[in-house]
């Protein structure tokens, strides 16, 4: 019964939507500014002015019948050779037009993938902590999210537990790196080892097993690195991106699809998703934003305020003795509670003002998720705000 | 078998695209301003100036993370309320914020309003002619679409027919007036009796039977009049709206759903749209883009050339002797061929570098369709031929 399933998703409580209505409520007695409201990974850092530039450009210079026309079902070729050009300079895959299709977000992207690869009751593996937006995107396409335990030493896959849950009904498996709420970057060592697995079971089963790659942080890496490509380590790729984060505009629901030209069918599966759009009636994103990204697709806003504030952070979180690997990416960190019930240790921090989200929802009780996307002027003040909290408490 | 049926859709080829591209082919020959390409409901008339200029003000004065920054699940609350605000004016029906959704144009709106009300395997009904894109958006949702032959002398409903096949199962009838491919906007008169038609059943049924409308073509009337708005008629209605044609920005896909303040759980539904986008992964249109409309809800452009070229066609294929019911809106007309097979008709005007549709796939075999959403510069070039295609061969 699906319209019952909406509404029972209507009474289910989003503990981040929650906290960050509390947060919203806290400010208007206190002022916002004195609320440190680590709830919501919404970026922080302005978009940048090209973007602006751009968007006013295309307005100012373009016929606004071919500006704001249908796009063709398969979304502007131009703006798909764009991206198909910057993802092959990048790494190395030769990504042609015919791989891209350009989607309304990572959401729309992960959408479209997992209905290109599944038939309802098969099962999508995830591996936790993992964004609880993949129940929706997974869970109403008809196939079933399961979740591999975390590995918690280093946030890097469970192995043992994924080998084990690999059964033949997995037609998909879900990854995302950088990792929203780790901050973790997967090795290429996990990469390629997870490659190594998805090859065996898939000979062993006698059908592919596709890799989703959900990356919409992928510029957001810290300490000069870069995010190893997921798509490098395995043909049958299917790699999701948003703009959201690399350029502050998650509202224009923006990001594509790339499927690996070595995918068996890339073409076909590419193909599939104008007609995937039609049964959903989503046909294309915005064709002014389409022509926007494009034309920034190798830009970024000024991202270093997130590496910033991660040190912050983890050198406070360190030094006050919490369990806590180092994010290497994102603006998410994710510490261990000093009590097992994360839950009750938020609930204690709202009264210091304090807004952090127990990740319960995201597969790892007991830990909780600061999201750093906040002026540091904002971090410097919730620091000494925090020690009080756990010196107090723990 | 979904994937199956995603791949079986690329095989099905869409006449109106075929013959699209055979037009844009011949042109690529003689020049595409001599072929009389009447196959894509494409606006053709400019984006209203004041549109554009409030891209470009929102772009300088907003701040960026404001302005690009995520929408509320539900769509952005100011946006809805003049939505609200406008369609409360104009047709005294008291829409507030509550009632009204932002999608991705009429086509997010239907297949929405499809999966509010339908369980898979549910009936949806609607009339012949009717969008061939219907299919998808209702297909795929799992309901089953139903399509109730035309009534010939004047394309309102066939009543008779439409009561035989309004059965238990069916929990929706979708309506589309002013209508595409017909041009003919539905009277007062056959409003009301669908509405009576769908109390009655809905009692005899014992659930609600909902009228989901779709009206892009709302703002396009002729002769000074305006189209009978469904909702006034009918309290379980859904109105879906799309301001592609109004404004001519198909590509920027935005319109809404607005639900009858006095239909049965007209806010829950609202609530569950937002949960649908969740799933489909299409959370919202783009923020600006949202904004922008919001701005503009009460303007159109200037419409008039679509009446001025629906008279000098009219008057020709009605001195011609063609079986026609004169359009009482839209950019289309729909003329009965002079002979029974559509598409050799179809075929034979191709010599003449006239590009008309048949309206097999709008059920209504032996018709064709004219979109007229050309200049009229083109559209007199093209009557002389016209005459001559059909002096020559009937």
């Amino acid at each position: 019964m699906l319209v019952q399933t909406y509404k029972d998703m209507l009474g289910a409580k989003s503990v981040i939507r929650d906290l960050a209505g509390a947060a919203v409520e806290r400010g208007k007695e206190i002022g916002y500014e004195n609320v440190f409201d680590y709830s919501l990974g919404n970026p922080s850092v302005p978009v940048p002015q090209e973007f602006t530039d751009t968007m006013i450009k295309l307005l100012q210079e373009t016929d606004t019948l071919t500006l704001h026309g249908y796009s063709p079902s398969l979304t502007i070729p131009s703006v798909r050779e764009k991206v198909a050009e910057s993802l092959e300079r990048r790494f190395g895959i030769p990504y042609k037009m015919q791989h891209v299709f350009m989607t309304s977000g990572a959401a729309g992207a992960i959408a479209h993938a997992v209905r290109l690869v599944t038939e309802p009751g098969d099962e999508v593996l995830t591996f936790a902590p993992f964004f609880p937006e993949y129940h929706p995107y997974v869970d109403l396409s008809g196939a079933v999210l399961k979740v591999v335990p975390p590995r918690f030493e280093d946030f890097q896959i469970n192995f043992e537990k994924a080998e084990e849950m690999l059964t033949e009904k997995v037609m998909a498996v879900l990854i995302n790196t950088p990792n929203n709420p780790t901050g973790v970057v997967y090795s290429e060592e996990t990469l390629k080892k997870l490659a190594e697995l998805l090859t065996k079971k898939s000979k062993e089963y006698g059908h592919i097993i596709y890799l989703i790659t959900d990356e919409p942080y992928r510029e957001i890496v810290f300490d000069n690195k870069t995010a190893a490509c997921p798509s490098k380590f395995y043909d049958h790729s299917i790699m999701c991106y948003s703009f959201s984060k690399s350029l502050s505009i998650p509202g224009e629901r923006i990001g594509y699809v790339a499927i690996n030209p070595a995918c068996a069918e890339a073409e076909t599966l590419i193909n599939m998703c104008g007609q995937i759009s039609r049964g959903i009636g989503h046909n294309c994103p915005s064709s002014i934003i389409q022509l926007a990204v494009a034309e920034c697709v190798d830009m970024t806003a000024d991202l270093s305020v997130y590496e910033k504030n991660m040190n912050l952070i983890y050198d406070e979180l360190k030094d006050l003795g919490l369990t806590i690997v180092r994010p290497g990416g994102t603006f998410y960190i994710f510490p261990k509670a000093p009590e097992e019930d994360a839950k009750a240790f938020s609930k204690k921090a709202l009264k210091y003002d304090l807004i952090l989200v127990p990740a319960d929802t995201f597969g790892a009780p007991g830990y909780f998720r600061m999201a750093y996307c906040i002026d540091t002027e904002k971090v410097e003040r919730s620091l000494p705000v925090l020690r009080k909290f756990i010196k107090e408490n723990y």
